[in-house]
């Protein structure tokens, strides 16, 4: 545990002032910061990791996943084992079957391609992996048994959880080369059960954009389509994942970003309710923000691996660590044999594309016919949440990210437009805001507990994913942060069938933004993605969402 | 449950408006809310009630703790029941010993007595305490069995509890005639559990003053010496059940207004953590301010008095119907048979008094002798917690607090002054607050780890209590709010001896404060009364300091 580690929480809003030269006292434009950002982290690539020419895959070529298994670039024992899920990976860890020292190299190479084929790293420490692997292996040598419950397993870190002398640049220019004094609490815990480090992932400026691209690193591309989006903002976790480049990563989530990027890639993710997993030390697009608390919580390609995730983290008390967590253990979920399941078909803004309204109706009706009960939601009260979201979001106009980009002349990106425009509220404005807030809290609880669910069925977003560049629409996610809710992101196991799945025609446009969405559904681009769906639970009910989620794949396997 | 009730909690700080005479046009002054307010509370004591003038006690006498006994007005059985604890009541009432309705007319009584003594209450509704006792009578003759854990009790309430169709004034004119248009949650939970609602209880301006006088009801005297302060802003309660005119009561605290009554009338009282009760439809002085979470709790005259109330409340799961709870179940406290405990001698702003010094040394002293472990706690965060909570209540520049007095007129009372000359942050700029009282909650954390403390031992105020309208420094209890941590204040036992508690020579003034207080101090005042110290453990910790502060009273009983 650290003790003077916290600087860069402390500090976040001014940080602005260590990012740059303050020695010279002239101010490095944004455009050098992240020109000589973007040569560091390509130079942090290994030359034996660098994919040569002759092998790399044309920029036309929209599918990279299979590219590792097809390049005849990995040898059989590295493909082996990035094949293997978290939980099959540590099963051997901790029998002595795999070593961390081979774990960790396959998955660093792995990250590294992925990395070249889809740009979904921000940071590369493969030294330090290489060591906390040494020491794990060298552990379970004099001791016979394994660190902790993550003895040994490479997991992949947002660019937002901080890494001691690694900077955590969400995206800004601003804070290249403003590496952080000390682990997160995260880090920390996560290390002492036995994880190993080896890279950061990508996000978009700040943090704030529902796809992941930024004025620093550029933009994520999603493995499974390259010209769609990864989601945002722990889209580089999604496309890393996903290209098998790690086993489980950690992102964040304060309005959708780690369900957006799980849906748009097809792979598993819990948003936990504030106060479950550890956020001190973390960097965060808008530090001192705390109308809507930001969380962090884990993405992997299995229900199992985000267990196996959570459980570990709670199990290390992260409360006794950090004031914003909660002394709750991890509790065994107790589900009654049939569960009461809310089915909303679309939240009165924007349908579901065709995808992802097959998926739900899908759903349900295997729901219904492993003898759970559904009831209708209605959608009444999810554009008042959206909108308070959105509200609690600029309310201090903007201000906190523009403090960020100014000092570097970084410009305010046009996916982050309401942040140029808004107005900031005064203090009295802000309590009256929350007052608001706590009343759609209150509201939305009688809702729930007269419906007497245990969980809500719902879309994760509008569609399977977009092209890149044209997303549209959170408010899915984003209502659930307003109200702190558990949820997971979870794919069904249905691909789109283009043939089947063509532009709607039953469908009323219920918003410019939904006309726009269903107008510019391209059936071809989203042929074979995956398709996911979000379950929510009330507040602070992790270990029930997860084992629900648990039954409806049940059912959906059924 | 109720759906449609939260209309004060979401319009508080919009409520001026409906607590004047809108239809008219005319707003009524403070002064005529205030005449007609008081006006109303004095007829609402039934005749019977009122203390005959030749039985009233002078003015000039001081302590009225023992007039109910010795003044004949009172019969036997009154005084019996009314001398039982909460615990002894409700195992009587459990069993049909006792009857509600007996025991609700008693402390109806009494509670009118108290307040013709002491001015402690807002609000009377005997005829609904009636016709609760007389449900719940109905439902043990009916069932045999009792309601609930606190099953036919009388329990008081601090103004700011929301009782349907009464008014919840917390100290402001423009709250009159505003009744709530339904329970607060936590009412709603007390009744199910089978307690009996009787009177509401005087309270500060806003609640922000650390005595009990406002410019509508005006002081509430401390019954154990009239000249001086029952404490604030729960000093409503504290008089009323040193008089015995409440067996158990509901106060609130965001800086030290469970804790500072208390210790000012030498009762017991627990400030939870933020979370633990419900605060869903009750009336906050500042709506909307969250920096810092304004809690409620119980007071009582005894440790299992407090204890009784928190299970029956936890139990009742209140996190299923307020958002703001967590859900943290009851959780029997095991501790360890030697306790770690920190002693912090003063808090480097205000040297305790001498009659706090002793009981402070003599706890220590027999706490040792019982083989816990006492460690030096230093002070040197205190005033920068301190500082922290002053600027987070008046970072909207008392806008909230002002747009309450203006509609009627009513003046700012000068104990507020802050309130009318702060400035009003923006909301980047409160950002960046809420930074610093992260960082001060993550440093106090590492400091608590590393001194490895079960508990905090410290004084809860620099005195025992002093001359009314000479409250000074809340920085003992202040800095725990910040903190959230679970807090117990306790009498300790020991009374002021006036011939031993002189003014202390053996200090030197920490500051001005300092300096006035000890110059202030007056043994002969002071005589008799109670000393009170507090006992803090970490957050969400209520179980835990509640069974330490028993082994604290162990120790002292040795």
């Amino acid at each position: 545990m650290t003790v003077s580690g916290d600087s860069n929480l402390t500090n976040g809003a001014n940080s602005a002032a260590n990012g740059v030269n303050a020695a010279s006292g002239a101010k490095p434009s944004w455009e050098e910061l992240s020109a000589k950002k973007r040569s560091e982290l390509q130079a942090s690539i290994p030359k034996e990791w660098r994919i040569p020419e002759n092998l790399m895959p044309p920029d036309s070529q929209d599918d990279v996943t299979g590219w590792p298994e097809a390049s005849g670039w990995f040898t059989e024992e590295e493909l082996a084992i990035t094949s293997l899920t978290a939980e099959e990976l540590l099963s051997k860890l901790a029998t002595g079957a795999l070593k961390s020292l081979d774990v960790t190299q396959a998955f660093c190479k792995r990250a590294a391609a992925a990395h070249q084929l889809t740009n979904c790293l921000s940071e590369i420490f493969f030294d330090r992996a290489i060591a906390m692997a040494r020491a794990r292996d060298e552990y379970f040598a004099e001791t016979g048994k394994p660190m902790g419950p993550l003895h040994g397993l490479p997991i992949s870190l947002k660019d937002n959880i901080n890494v001691q002398n690694v900077d955590s640049t969400v995206g800004m220019a601003v804070h290249v080369g403003d590496p952080a004094k000390a682990d997160a609490t995260l880090a920390e815990i996560l290390a002492e059960a036995g994880a190993v480090f080896y890279v950061k992932t990508n996000v978009p400026t700040a943090m704030m954009i529902a796809e992941t691209v930024n004025n620093v690193f550029g933009r994520t591309l999603n493995p499974r389509n390259r010209r769609t989006t990864s989601g945002g903002s722990s889209g580089g976790e999604s496309a890393l994942i996903v290209m098998k480049g790690s086993p489980v990563g950690v992102g964040s989530d304060i309005g959708g970003s780690l369900r957006i990027p799980a849906a748009c890639t097809g792979i598993f993710t819990l948003r936990p309710s504030s106060g479950r997993f550890p956020v001190r030390n973390c960097r965060s697009g808008m530090p001192g923000q705390e109308a809507v608390a930001s969380v962090n919580g884990p993405l992997a390609p299995t229900l199992e691996g985000v267990k196996l995730y959570s459980k570990a983290v709670i199990n290390a008390q992260p409360w006794l660590r950090d004031p914003k967590c909660v002394p709750i253990p991890w509790r065994d979920a107790e589900l009654p044999s049939k569960l009461r399941i809310g089915v909303m078909w679309h939240d009165g803004m924007v349908q579901p594309t065709a995808p992802v309204a097959r998926a739900l109706k899908h759903t349900v009706s295997r729901l219904k016919a492993a003898g759970h009960e559904i009831v209708e939601w209605d959608h009444a009260d999810q554009a008042e949440g959206y909108l308070l979201m959105q509200r609690m979001f600029v309310a201090d106009g903007g201000m906190t990210i523009k403090s960020q980009l100014e000092p570097t002349g970084e410009p305010l990106r046009t996916e982050m437009a309401p942040y140029g425009v808004a107005r900031e509220l005064s203090t009295a404005e802000m309590w009256k805001l929350h007052l608001e807030r706590t009343d759609f809290q209150n509201r939305h609880l009688d809702r729930w507990n007269k419906a007497g669910l245990d969980a809500l069925l719902l879309p994760t977003i509008p569609f399977n994913t977009v092209k890149s560049g044209t997303f549209k629409h959170v408010g899915y996610t984003g209502v659930y942060n307003v109200l702190d809710y558990s949820a997971v992101s979870f794919p069904t196991g249905l691909d789109v069938d283009g043939s089947i799945d063509v532009r709607r025609e039953d469908y009323t446009p219920l918003s410019d933004e939904c006309k726009d969405i269903h107008e510019t559904y391209d059936a071809d681009l989203m042929h074979g993605l995956p398709i996911s769906l979000q379950l929510v639970a009330r507040r602070l009910e992790e270990e029930k969402v997860l084992a629900m989620t648990g039954r409806v794949l049940e059912a959906l396997a059924a």
